[in-house]
Parts: structure tokens; sequence; C-alpha cells
């Protein structure tokens, strides 16, 4: 069992190692005039993320059996997008936050300006570089077009978008349990969700394979939050990177306080059995999406 | 001439309304929780805009021979990229401004983390909506996805973001001619100039044509820029609709302050003279086009 563990860590990290390798690449090709703007992008982008939901698209397109070269360019999009959204949201006006996983955020480093511009410049490179993806052989320029249009519908104001909207408009106020639902569907679902789907639909999987997918992806993001709200109680300041208690501090609604810490385990665990009932029509080709999942009740950063 | 005029007036107005029609019927499909943010999103886009990116992609259209419902969808999605640049442009951590065209500017109306989110929505919106286009028949979605490309590459980092950032790191300093036109080219020109080609692109039309266009864009794209900074210096603010001299008061590095206004207005027009030479292998089918130059030199708002 624990070499299984192990095992599953090596691979996590491989995978990590292989994306942050894509991401360097691509970033040292955009070093161009003006110089200020594109170190503060490469530093929003090398901030000690895990890099899950760049992961989750070569995951994809392995499942529906092609190669994770077909897909870097839309999974290093993805995270681009992911890294925007977390520059965005540490803002002054926004969330206001000084540090994330333990280091200055890019408004403290380079003010707020060149900053919300940064944000504004990875969202801009994502959607160019996921036209890239067209130059790769035995990917359709119309399902890439639908898949960008999913990406952009999945991170809108329908979207991602809409669950900060969301956030911001609940701070300080008590929300049902509909309402955190949503939010979070919204804010951090949709692009689990969009990763998994887009590596598979570029590589032409089947309808009950993306039906399988997309369910796994849906109880992964619910699964992803819950443990995140709880890490945020109980967690190791040193391995989140951010200090214990923010959450109660800056009256966020999290599944702890509407459901009590007892109860948030318990729908984590339930999310984490969906996930693996949702991979029953695949074989060992879907281990490590089922580590995954079962690594998120376990988690420590 | 007189009477020409009044024609080609009858003409911009007709395409604006007609850009104004097809962007409230998509807004209005956008309609959807949470509604906080398409409010701020339309209000955003109908800021009163003269919508003459989204004309240049339908004239783009027109002049390669195809119909101007070839290229909407790719045509409103210009204007809202180019509304979200205005939304983070008069952010207080950007230009600071609470007025743009006479009324209350985005965070003015909706806070400053609303009006930060709506521009991120728009950006992303905007892209969505490109890859809607490919739903048009006779549209190639290769070449759709290199026009998304190009449009993503000239709004990016090294395009109207980095012009922004140029902008702001040279406020209240002076700065020599060549830097000045690099900032207005990245921060005005390439979307000028990315809108006419992408409308061309779209429509299949031949290098010749494709070369006068993007010359006749550059050309544009300065001389609007020259004559918007003489307007700030000599406009009537009621048609502008932002206080004359206030480019002074902040700072900003001008074509009249570098050359002074004399040798500012025969630059402008001799860019004119250079959009007309660029069309000179165009017939009739491009009077349009070269009335819209014209009439640069002789705009009031």
């Amino acid at each position: 069992m624990s070499s299984n563990i192990d095992s599953f860590h090596q691979q996590l990290q491989a995978r990590k190692e292989y994306v942050d390798g894509c991401l360097q690449k691509y970033l040292k090709q955009q070093e161009a005039y003006p110089k200020l703007i594109h170190e503060a992008m490469t530093y929003a982008v090398f901030n000690g993320g895990k890099r899950l939901r760049p992961i989750m698209v070569l995951e994809g397109a392995r499942i529906a059996g092609g190669q994770k070269e077909s897909v870097v360019p839309v999974a290093c999009a993805i995270e681009l997008i992911h890294s925007y959204s977390l520059v965005h949201d540490d803002l002054p006006s926004m969330d206001d936050d000084d540090f994330r996983r333990g280091k200055p955020t890019c408004h403290k480093v380079f003010g707020e300006a060149i900053a919300i511009l940064a944000g504004d410049a990875l969202l801009t490179a994502a959607f160019e570089l996921m036209t890239k993806n067209a130059c790769i052989e035995g990917i359709e320029p119309r399902v890439l077009l639908e898949v960008i249009g999913e990406i952009a519908r999945a991170v809108g104001s329908r979207g991602m978008i809409g669950g900060q909207v969301i956030d911001l408009e609940s701070e300080g106020k008590k929300i049902d349990y509909n309402t955190l639902r949503t939010l979070h569907t919204l804010k951090t679902g949709e692009l689990f969700q969009v990763s998994l789907r887009a590596g598979a639909l570029l590589n032409n999987i089947d309808d009950k394979g993306l039906k399988a997918l997309t369910d796994y992806s849906y109880h992964f993001g619910l699964a992803f939050q819950i443990t995140d709200d709880i890490l945020d109680i109980q967690g190791n300041e040193e391995l989140t990177g951010k200090p214990v208690g923010s959450d109660e501090r800056n009256l966020k609604n999290t599944y702890p306080s509407l459901l009590g810490l007892d109860k948030s385990y318990k729908m984590a665990a339930e999310s984490v059995n969906a996930c693996l009932d949702s991979l029953a029509l695949f074989g060992e080709e879907a281990n490590f999406l089922r580590s995954l999942a079962s690594y998120l009740l376990h988690r420590s950063g």
C-alpha cells in the first residue's frame, strides 16, 4: 500500500515537472519588450503550483488513447488561466492577499497596475497558445475551436468569474448550502472539468468515455474544494503556504463553517468515492486518476 | 463635396447602428446569474463608442468580396476587447479616470472589484464569441484559428497590453519620438490593424489585397492617435466627453507635446495620404475606407 502511494507521488511529481518544463519553455519564448510585464507574468506562473489542471488535460488525452504531447499547448494555456485568476483574486480590491504559497503576491512585488495587466496578459496569452494546438498532427481544427469555446465559457462570466462574483457578494454574509455549492462549482469546479474534457475531446474520445470523465471531474472539483476548506483550518502553514484560519478571519463561507468539520470530511470522502465509481468503465489506464482522487483526502498542501 | 460628406456620415452611422444591434443581441443572450457582472459588462460596452474597430472588420470582409454577416461574431468580439481595455485603463491604479465620454466609468458605478472582473469577463467572452464564427458557412476553421491567434497576439503583452505598460512607465517622464511611436503602435495601432485584416482573412483575400489593407490600417492607427491627441487640446468637451487638456494635466506624452501642434497636424495629414495611397489597387469598393481616413482630420469626437 505504502509503495503504491510512493509510486503515485512519483508519478504526480513527474507530471508536474513535465508541465513546469513546458511552461518554462513557453514563457522563455515570450520574453520581449516591455520586459516588466513578462517578468510579472513569469512570476505569477511560477508560484509553486501543483499543476493539477494541466495534468488533468494530459490525463484526458492519455485516457482517450492519445499522446500527452498532443495537448501540451492547451494544457499550458489552462495553467496560464489559473495563474491569472489567482493574481486578480489576490488584488487589494478583491481578497487583498499579501502572500500566496508563502511568497509575496504579484501586486506586492510589481504594484497593482502591473499585476492587473499581467493577469490580463496571461489570459490573452492562454488563448493565443490554444490556437497553436492546431499545429499538432491529428488535431481537428473544428474540434479545437469547440474546445476553446468550452474553455472560454468555463472561465467566463457564467463560469469561474461568475463564481468569484458570488464569492465577493457573499463575503461576511451567511449563505445557504446551494449557493455555496454553486459558488464553488463555478469558481473551481468548471476549470477542473473542462481541463479533463479538453484533453479527451481533442483526442476524439467516445460519448461514454466523455460522460465518465465529466462525472469524475465534477466530483473531483467538489472534493478538492471541501478538502481545501478543511486544510485552511487544520493544515500546516508551511505546506499550504497560507496562514491557518484565514477563511474564518475573512468571513468566508466554507463547507466546515456551514456543515461542521465531521460532515465536511464525510462529504469529501463520498465525493472521492463518486470519482472512483465514475471511472468503472476504464481499466488500468485510469489508475492515476483514481489515485489522484484518493490523494485529496490525504493531501497536506 | 458636402453631400459626399453627408453620405459618408450616413454610411458611418448605419454601420454603427448595425454593430450596436449585433452587440445588443449578443449581450441580451448572456444575461444570466450572477446578474451584477452582466450588468457591468453591458454598461461597459454601451458607452457611446463609435464602433470603428468592428466596422473595420466588416469592411475587411466586404473588400475581400464577402458578406458582412460572415464576420459578425469576430467584429463584436473585437469591440468587447476594446471595451475591456477601456474599463481596465480607467481603473484607479491605472489612469484613474472618473468619466469616459461624459458618463461615470465602470468602477465608479460598480466598484473596483466588479470593474476588474467585468473587464476580465469581456475579454473572455470575446474569445468564446470568436469561436462561434466557425458556425458561419464558408468560414474555414483553420483560418479562423489563425485569425484568433493573431487577434490574441495583437492585444497581448507584445501588443495592446505592452503599449499600456509603456504608457504607465513613461507617465511624467519625457520620452523620445520612437518610444512614443512604439507606445501607440502597440496600444492603439495593432487592434485597428488586426480588425481590418481579420475580416479580410476570413474571406480569403489574396496576398496583394491583404498587404494593402495592412498598410492602410497601420497609417490609419497613427492618424487616429495623432488626431486624438490634438482633440484633447482643441476639442469640444461635449463632443469628446472628456475634459480638454487632460493629457497635459496627467503629464502624458503626446504628439503635440513632443512635436508641437503644427507638425502634428502635418503628420496626421501625411498619414491620411498614406492611407489613401495604400488603397490604390482597389476601386469603388474602398470608397468608405477612403472617406474614413479623411474623416479623421475633421472629426470632432
